[in-house]
């Protein structure tokens, strides 16, 4: 089970999504990803280490240069919280379902 | 676009995934979220009020007793919430049917 609450409280933060968002089309380094959302390095350090912290986040080492550190995302939290999502929102199918149902039912019924 | 900041704040306790968990089967009343969650009323109200605030609950009347306040769960913010999800979920998608074209192709290549 993952820590659906540090995932949640990382992902609460229109920044922090701003950088899942970037990431999600390719890895990059804290400087660019700053640059990108108009954000000092620091704040943009902070954001980070939230971000992986929570595990949505993790460092790794650009394969043309070793030497370059960039961040990319960790599919994990994101499919634990969707996994949380199906449950509730299962719901709203079944109950659906059930009207589905109710309805059809209905309209075989014979007409008095 | 729904407050997503608002509801991954509200989701972000145990507490209250617990009153969502609980309210997905039916809509209950505060004191019986209360006593289902072994929290004090005042507890529960504030949680309630938290998630009432990020829409993801409704304040309702029981259809044989309308002086009977139930919450029950509001689809919306839930639905936002997926969407976010389901755009960060493509990056994977589209990297693994690029990694399966990719493997296809190079199967197809006759052997040196």
């Amino acid at each position: 089970m993952p820590d659906l609450d540090g995932t949640l409280t990382a992902l609460a933060d229109p920044a922090r999504r701003a950088v899942i968002d970037l990431l999600q089309r390719e890895p990059r380094c804290s400087s660019a990803l700053a640059d990108a959302l108009e954000l000092t390095r620091p704040a943009m350090s902070r954001h980070l280490r939230v971000l992986r912290k929570a595990g949505l986040v993790e460092e790794a080492s650009l394969e043309d240069d070793a030497r370059v550190r960039v961040y990319r995302l960790r599919r994990e939290p994101f499919a634990g919280l969707r996994e949380w999502l199906d449950d509730v929102e299962g719901f709203w199918t079944d109950q659906l379902a059930s009207f589905k149902r109710h309805a059809e039912a209905k309209a075989k019924r014979p007409r008095a």
